[in-house]
Order: structure tokens, then C-alpha cells, then sequence
């Protein structure tokens, strides 16, 4: 099979990283790949046959070595014998090889991710004048949301549990969906037919390849703001059942704003305080904060039990999770304000309003914030894309763009990013290790919660790559590492196929340097046996803040996760769906720099994800 | 307002009931309509301006008037004043009024939903050559698929809790969801402005418009095979939570066929024999039946604890209400013997499969055999359309079609199809009252289960009408009719305008007889006051099963729930997810009559949803 797999992958060759050449190709491609896209010609497929392996024997299932091409699907059939399904791959032929006229229309016409990432990176003069086209820039925009979007299965159609389709991947929401299925059991390997018979040690390869030797700094000026917005952002959906298994979530799969409001509906009626549709506050130092834990009877935290933490020390928060680290407290803090500050703005224009209604319209004034400021001032800073993105929902009405979501296991684990946190943090002049920090909201009653905030913008993040990681942070590294294990998680690079891009050749093609390159062709043996964390963490920098492979697979569930909420779709997204027009507005200006200008109680100089001008 | 209502609707009347003369007109509006819906303009909107009630005053909510037309929303401002917000209506003005140019055309090419349904059902000659022309049927099918789809709010945008759009509708998939909102609280009358302040009392309502004076046959010749199937079929999402509300349920929202297999992954356990992929039988008088309720530890059936029904007449169902009645347990018996005769067809070609794969690949082909069949066999002769109508998921591919559903809570009551039940059921000479099958199965195990079935085929079902519901069903009638109230339902006529159809005129114009109109003005006083329920049982009878408001109300959910399936989606509707060829072919080739005769033990002649020709 290795020998068709490479040929198929040279087809994909013609398109080498030389992005700058290919330049005004690149142009026309985005928009010709655009309009190509919205058109969907129906392909002939020929029904498929039953390959007899007259050459090979497998003495175990032949998909272990994933034989079909472009994402058909692999079946075995008795006799070691298999078959590829083709169907709408676009691609025809015994491994799903051939292309289609049109499929291979766009794939001449299309740049690959890395030049596209390259050219979206570059070219800042470009960019200037294409963001002011509103034409080219809705075009440009609309291509962004469809094409990330189409890559997400939506319906999912995997979960953990099989390594093929189930009606539960769909029907069972417990279940985090899944991109790739899990390995088939009984391979010869753990990652298929390649590698070696067992995953390495994984402390010798948290030691060897993830733990910090000094701090790296985020070179793009990436600040702790920036971290704590992502853990907040993220556990409103990153909601892993634990106690059940890695596989499965408390979650509803997508921007429920459950992180400021609550998951159940118990949890969201015990933070509301019934009066003009405000949550629950306190005030302490003359300022607004969430209520005391114990103010609010029956709701619980996750404090440690063994640790003694007075009862003025916890808070009840939208996660239960945020007591676990100031930086979360002051997000939630601020959010709560932004709530009751909406809710004052709505009672000016709707006096007669009740409480309920003006607690749910500034819920989904809210929600409209959260994905405004995540496309534009956080996934912008992230990507560090020179397209301006915006959030301009009515792109994506008519088209084939799914209104539902469901949160992938894959982008759970892609999404921890541990090395974004410093070792310590200094709040004027005090310096708070991590774990001064667990289970604690001290240094922002000490230093005030603006001090804390202005911290949090004036500290640099850690560069999101190997050997970042902080030493306190083992444990976390290590349970991801398992549990991608006990996911059974398909190879780095079957995940850089199903998402459009080649895989690597090589280590040193993965990591671009030649040290750890080094250590993981020693642990792993065989590039296509690189395990899915590993490899996205290994990958050599790029232009954006994650590498690129980690851009290129967490964009399309990022995208479409805040573009597949239910406010995005045409019947909601009206000024009558948000208290009028009045509400519209607060969605439609709302920034990072807002939220905690309109909710801080001093000076809000220099807000943004990252560090200010000059900072050491 | 009621004059810019009725002006408004008047524009609607050019296409009168004539729509014998219309015909032309009618199939090129089909096709016409067809490819407008596909491409849509964006529709440049004036903002929304408060409307001083110069010359009206109102003591009470505006909206309750209802002012907005063409689904435009309306929003109270201080001061009795309100706004119609008409984003995304295709309609502008101060109560969304005036068509924009698009909205125009359509609405002067698509014939009105009566026509069209006139055509529909007419014309066998022109539609046997329709049928037979691939590329017309395909773009009729997907006319249907798409235009039907359009009508459901996906994702959905109500609940019965609030009379405006909150993130519950959406995220809190415990709701039924709302294709009205409820009328709003502090109204003048039940359903709005119009008609007596209060409902008509239940008990008078039901005694002089639903009870059976003597049994009215269905006019087509339905059978009690098909009334057994809506209710075999519809309660695996219809699963109210009567505990804790009528806006509530405990389903999944759509065709899991957790009706078969059970709801939730203990009980689907539970039913498994884990051999082959098979579900757990025994033999009774040497034939396959589910096993009994005592074989099935841990499992639950709503047997009644009052009553007494020896062990050997307790099943595990997949079901806990297919305790009720012996049509219920008939099919169960049917379909899990299909699931097993499937996982001895998918054996055959893979004997190398795991239990766990059989089952979960049959459970998949039982999907796809549910909707074909329930497209094909039940909706056809449900509908009466001459449109052969097909399930090929594959033109909706590509399309704006969402792949997601939600149960909507009318559609619940839409389906409250009680008069179909025939006062008693003759088997091979006995005749059963309703009352002596309750929770019985003896009928079955007296006469044989091949007997039974050919009971349902030969008896005929009640006409779908009122004044046809059988005495002992008057307190699940009751239930009905004052849930819709709980649930403040909007008027029959408002659901009718949110489905594109005319609203009733006069009690005559809905009912098309004097007797019961003038029952019912009695009653009501004004046909805008007349209750969701009453309405779609009170109305004149037309060419299909059910009168035609349940016909363009029922059908678009029935539509949507079946295509938006998993199933059907592009990463889903291809031959390996139903195990290869084999299962695939399982599906395209289902009916009703395979369904029953694969799967009965003698003679399976005449199985179909109507008695057999000659039948008195």
C-alpha cells in the first residue's frame, strides 16, 4: 500500500512551500477556490469492489495500514481483502486516487494550507488594501467560514468508541465527537501498521521533549491575558467527564457561555438575583464581585477539600472549575459585570422589561460578545493573519454552512496549550509561582483586581512549542498524553491528511531543527507513528502563535464552533432577537478592550492579548 | 392593525382555490419556485422605527395583536408602542408590509399551498409521466425536501417558556421546540386580542365537537396497520415528560429509533443478546417474540401496577408505552425480528465482524429502512399524492438543508391522531374493544401473531375528522386540548400564516358545513380565537388522510425530521457505513410489504396501509 500512498501524496508535491512565488496565484485561488466551492457538482463514483490481495497477506485487519487515499473509507472483508469507499471524496479509482475533473480543477487551483497560511501571514501592504474592499473582503470572509466549516463532519460521524460510524455518534451527545475514528483494535501497531509495537515511555518523552529547560517567550508578544482568556473561552465546552472517561463530556458542544452563566439550569437560576435581570454580585473594596460561595445555597465549586481555603476565599462562578486560578476569577468577574451592565443598558430602552427577559436577551448579547471578541481580537491574534476577520454571521446564510456543532475529542486535546503559562506571574512587584496561585483570588485582593489585570497584559506568555512546559504541569501533560492513548488517536500525520495538508516526511521536516528531531526519530521510529499531541507540539514554528498544523486542524473547529451557534443563524441574528437595535450595537462594537474598559474600575491603558509596546 | 392584516392578506388571494385553471401555471411555478428557493438574495432592510400609537391606544401588550405580518417579529416598547422587526422576511414597511422585488416574483409564481395540494393529488396521468422522467422527479423531490425543510426553524428558535427567542430554545434539548411562541402573558383573550376572555369550557368542546356519534371509515380505504405505524413510528420522539411539563421531553429529537432499541445505552444493553449482533428474542409456539419483561433484569415497562398481567404476558420493548396495546407489541415484533434477519445478512459477507459491529450496522440499516419506508409507504399514502415520493437523501446534499432536528411541541398535538382508532378490532372472528386490548397481548398469542396482522390490514381506520374520537379516548383528548392551553398555543389561523397558507375566514370556510361551524362560532365567537388542536381536527375534509392545514403544518416537520437524519448526510449516506453494498441495498429496496414478509411466519398477501380491494 506504502508504495501507492506516496504516489498519491507526489500528486499533492506540485505545490512546494515556496509561498512568495506563488503569490498572485495565490490571490486568484482563494477566490476561485471560493466560488468553486459553492458549487457542488454531483460525482459519478463506481461501486466498489472487493480488492483480493493477491500480493500482500495481512495476517491482521489491512485498514490498520489505511490504504485509502483522500479520506475514502477503509472496510475489510473476510480474507484479509478490503475495499475503499469513495463516495463523495471526490475521488475514484481502487484506493480513492483518481481524482474527479472538478477535484482536480481545485486542486490545481487551490494553494496548499502552508502557502495560503504564509501568504495570510505576509504581505501586510496587500492586506491593508484588501480589507478596505468590502466586496473582496465579504468574499474573502465567507471562504474563511465555508471552507473551515466543510471540513468539520457536521453530523459528527465518529466517536471514541468504534472505529467506525455508529448511530451514537450522533444521537449520544455524552459523546465528544471525533474527526478521525480510533484506531482499529488489534493492529500491530498502536498507531496502525507503522512504529514501533508499544508508544515510548511517556515520562521519558515528557522529560526528553516537553519539559521546560529554560522560559521560552511567545515571540509574537502573546501576554497572559491572552492564556486566561483561552482557558475561559474553552471550558465552556471543554467539559471532559472524568469520572466516566476521557470520551465523553458534560458539555452541550459549543458557545453556551455555561463558563459565566452556569451549565444547568439549577446552577444558571441559584447565580441570577431576580432583580431586572441581573446576576448575583457582591461588593467588596467598593467593588462589584461574584457572590460568595456560601451566599449562594446549594450551588458547589471544585475546591479541593483538603485544602484550607477561607470560606471569604470562595466564590460561586459559572465553572466550577474557576476556582482554581485568580486569572479565571478576574474573566469571570469581569463578565459578570458586562452582564448587569447590559442589563442596565436593555432597562433604559425596556423599563417595562421583566427580569427574566432581561436576564435571557443580555444572555445572548453576551454570547454575541464572546464570539465577536474570539474572532476578532482573539483567533486575529492568534493566527496573526493580516486578513482582518470579522464576525459577520449573514456570510453564511443559504449557504450549506450547519447551524449545530458538537465539540471533537481532538480539539480538546489540541487545545492544551500549557506552555502559554510562565512560571510565575508578578502583580506589582510580587512574584506568584503557579501554584502560589492554585485554588487562591489573594493576589487580587491584595493588589486589587485592576493591578492583577494589568499584570496579566504586562506578562508574556510562553511560546506554545516543546520543552515549554512548566514543571508543576507534568501531571496535566502526562493524563493528556494517556488519554490521547486511550483514545486511540490516529498519527499526526493521518490528521494533517484529513485536514488537507502533507504530512511530514521526516523528522527533521517536522520539527525543522535536528535536536529533538533527533530524540523523537529514537522514540518513535517512524515519522507516520508520531503520535497526535506530539507531533502538533513538535512542529517547528510558524507564522502564527500555534505551529501550523495545530492552526490548520484547530481553525476549521474554532470557526466552526463560533459560527454554527444558534445566534448566527438568519432567524436569530436580528436586532429584535437582542432588545432592538440597542443590543445589536453592544455585539456589533464589542471588543477585548471594551469588555474590561467599561468594567474596570481605574485606568484601562493597553488592553489586548498582547504585551504593550516596549515591554522587556 | 386589522385592516392593514386583512389588506395584506388579500394580496395573498390572487391565486384562488381554481386551481383546476391554474395547472400550467402550477407546474412551471413548481420548478420555477424550486430554483428561486435555491438562490438567495440579500435583502437590504430599513431599520426598524418605533411606531407611536398616535390614534390607537391599548391598555394591555400590542403584540398580542399580532401586528406584524409575514413573520416579521414584534418587539414592545415603552408606552404601548411596538416595532416589527422584518429582517430576513423578504418584506419591508412598518409591519413588514411591502414584498421586496424577490419576495414579489415568488409570491406571483408559487401557486398558494391549496392549488398546489389540489395538484398534487390530482392528475394521475400527467403525474405517471412526471414520475417516470428522472431529472423532473429529482427536481420535484428535491422541491419538496428543500421547500419543506424551509418551514422549519432549524436550529430551532422557541420554547413554551418564554414568548421570545432565548438560548434555552436552543441549548436546553430537554424543551420541545416552538414554531410559534406562546401568546404573550397579560393578553386580553387566550390567544391574543381576539375572541371571549376566556376558553371555551373542555368538557362542552369535546362532547359537541369530538366525540363519535357513530364510526366515520377513512374515506381512503386506511387501514389499522397504518394507524398502528404512526404510533409505533412517532413515539420514538414523542416522549413527553409528563412529570415535569408538556414543553418537555425526554427524547432525542428525531428518527433514533430508540422505539426499537431503546432510549438510553443502559436499555440498549439491556435488549441485546450479544451473539452475531442480535437483539435478545425467545421462541413462543415456535416463533421469535422479544423476550419477557422478567428475562431482562434492571429493564422497565409502564405496565400498570393495578392491573393484573401474568409474567408471561409482560414484554421488554423498546418502548415502555408499547405495553399499551398489541398493534404496538406486533410491530416491536416485527422490527426486531428485521434487526436480527439483518445481522444474519450481514454475517453472511462478513462472518469475521464482532458482535458489536453487526449490531451497531444493522441498527444503522433500521434507520434507513424506517425512513424509506415511512417516505415511500406511509407519507405516500398519507399525503394521496399522485408525486411519487422517493428517499434520496443525495439531492439534498450541498444544499442550505440542516441536518439537525428538533421535535416541535404542536407537532406533538398535530399528531394526537385518535379518531383513526376503530371502536373495535375483529380478529379471525372476535372483536376487541379498545378497552379489552389494554395492556393485553392475548389477542396476539390467542389468534397468532400472522392473524393479528392481518386483522390490522383488513379493518379500517377512522376518518381523521371530528366527531370521530371514540368515548374511552375522551381524557387523552381532554389532556390534549388543555395542554395546548397550558402550552398557549396561538391560533389555528396564526399557524396557518406561519406556514404560508390563508387564514380561515369564517367558521364555514374552515369547517365547509354549517352544523359543527356553528358549534364552533358559538364557542368561540371569532375564527381568529379558534384553538391550534380544534382547528386542525375541525376543518373541512381534503384529498389526503388528514385535513389539509395538518397536511402543510405536519408535513414540513415530518420532511425535516426524516431527511435531517445523520443518515442522510454526505459523510453518512454512502454504502460502508450500512456495511457494504448489501446494507445499503437493504435500504433502497425497503417496504413495507418486505418488511412484514420477510418477517411473518405464513402468508404475507395485501400488507399495506389500506384495506384490500373489495374490503366492505
Amino acid at each position: 500500500m506504502s508504495t501507492n500512498e506516496v504516489k498519491s501524496m507526489n500528486t499533492l508535491d506540485w505545490f512546494r512551500d515556496d509561498g512568495d512565488k506563488k503569490l498572485v496565484v495565490g490571490v486568484a485561488g482563494i477566490i476561485l477556490a471560493a466560488s468553486f466551492l459553492f458549487i457542488r457538482s454531483p460525482v459519478t463514483e463506481p461501486a466498489t469492489t472487493v480488492i483480493p490481495q493477491a500480493t500482500a497477506t495481512y495476517d491482521y485487519d489491512p485498514c490498520c495500514g489505511y490504504p485509502c487515499l483522500n479520506q475514502g473509507v477503509c472496510m475489510t472483508w473476510p480474507g484479509n481483502n478490503y475495499t475503499c469507499d469513495c463516495t463523495g471524496t471526490g475521488h475514484y479509482g481502487t484506493h480513492c486516487e483518481i481524482p474527479t475533473w472538478s477535484a482536480w480543477l481545485v486542486k490545481k487551483i487551490k494553494p496548499d494550507p502552508e502557502s495560503l497560511h504564509n501568504f495570510l501571514t505576509s504581505y501586510g501592504w496587500l492586506w491593508a488594501i484588501l480589507n478596505r474592499i468590502p466586496f473582496i473582503h465579504d468574499k474573502l470572509m465567507a471562504y474563511v467560514y465555508l471552507s473551515r466549516g466543510d471540513m468539520v463532519d457536521s453530523p459528527p460521524t465518529f466517536e471514541s468508541d468504534h472505529s467506525y460510524i455508529t448511530l451514537n455518534a450522533y444521537f449520544n451527545e455524552s459523546y465528544y465527537a471525533r474527526a478521525l475514528p480510533p484506531v482499529p483494535e488489534h493492529c500491530p501497531t498502536p498507531l496502525g501498521d507503522k512504529g514501533y509495537k508499544d508508544y515510548p515511555d511517556v515520562d521519558e518523552l515528557i522529560k526528553k521533549v516537553f519539559m521546560r529547560r529554560e522560559f521560552i517567550p511567545e515571540p509574537h508578544g502573546t501576554n497572559v491575558l491572552f492564556q486566561y482568556y483561552a482557558q475561559h473561552f474553552t471550558h465552556q465546552f471543554f467539559r471532559t467527564d472524568y469520572k466516566k472517561g476521557p470520551q465523553l463530556t458534560k458539555g452541550t458542544g459549543g458557545v453556551d457561555v455555561s463558563n459565566i452563566y452556569g451549565l444547568t439550569e439549577t446552577d444558571r437560576q441559584a447565580l441570577r438575583s431576580r432583580v431586572n435581570g441581573k446576576l448575583r454580585t457582591q461588593v467588596i473594596n467598593g467593588e462589584e464581585f461574584p457572590p460568595y460561595l456560601k451566599d449562594v445555597p446549594g450551588y458547589s465549586m471544585d475546591y479541593p477539600a483538603n485544602v484550607p481555603i477561607p470560606e471569604t476565599g470562595k466564590f460561586a462562578l459559572g465553572h466550577p472549575f474557576f476556582a482554581l486560578l485568580p486569572g479565571l476569577f478576574a474573566f469571570s468577574t469581569i463578565w459578570v459585570r458586562e452582564h448587569n451592565r447590559i442589563c442596565d443598558e436593555l432597562l433604559k430602552v425596556h423599563p417595562d422589561w421583566s427580569d427574566e427577559r432581561l436576564y435571557h436577551t443580555a444572555r445572548l448579547i453576551v454570547v454575541g460578545e464572546v464570539i465577536k471578541i474570539t474572532i476578532e481580537d482573539y483567533v486575529q491574534h492568534l493566527s496573526q493573519y493580516k486578513l482582518r476577520l470579522t464576525f459577520e454571521p449573514e456570510l453564511t446564510h443559504g449557504t450549506r454552512f450547519q447551524y449545530h456543532n458538537r465539540i471533537h475529542a481532538e480539539f480538546n486535546h489540541l487545545y492544551h496549550w500549557h506552555p502559554l503559562i510562565p512560571d510565575a506571574l508578578e502583580v506589582n512587584g510580587t512574584s506568584y509561582a503557579i501554584m502560589d496561585m492554585a485554588y487562591s483570588t489573594a493576589p487580587i485582593f491584595k493588589h486589587g483586581l485592576d493591578e492583577f489585570i494589568h499584570s496579566m497584559v504586562k506578562s508574556r506568555a510562553g511560546a506554545l512549542t516543546n520543552r515549554n512546559h512548566a514543571n508543576v504541569l507534568y501531571p496535566i501533560l502526562k493524563k493528556v498524553i494517556e488519554n490521547g492513548r486511550l483514545l486511540r488517536f490516529q498519527s499526526v500525520n493521518n490528521y494533517r491528511r484529513r485536514f488537507g495538508m502533507k504530512p511530514f516526511t521526516s523528522f527533521e521536516d517536522m520539527t525543522g531543527e535536528k535536536e529533538v528531531a533527533a530524540v523523537l526519530e529514537e522514540l518513535y521510529g517512524d515519522i507516520e507513528a508520531v503520535e497526535y499531541y506530539i507531533g502538533l507540539l513538535a512542529e517547528r514554528p510558524g507564522p502564527s502563535i500555534t505551529p501550523l498544523t495545530m492552526v490548520n486542524i484547530g481553525g476549521p473547529w474554532s470557526v466552526k464552533g463560533l459560527l454554527a451557534n444558534p445566534i448566527c443563524s438568519p432567524k436569530y441574528w436580528k436586532p429584535s432577537t437582542f432588545g432592538g437595535e440597542v443590543g445589536f450595537n453592544i455585539i456589533q462594537t464589542a471588543s477585548v478592550e471594551k469588555l474590561f474598559c467599561y468594567n474596570m474600575k481605574s485606568q484601562c491603558q493597553d488592553i489586548a492579548f498582547k504585551v504593550p509596546a516596549g515591554t522587556p
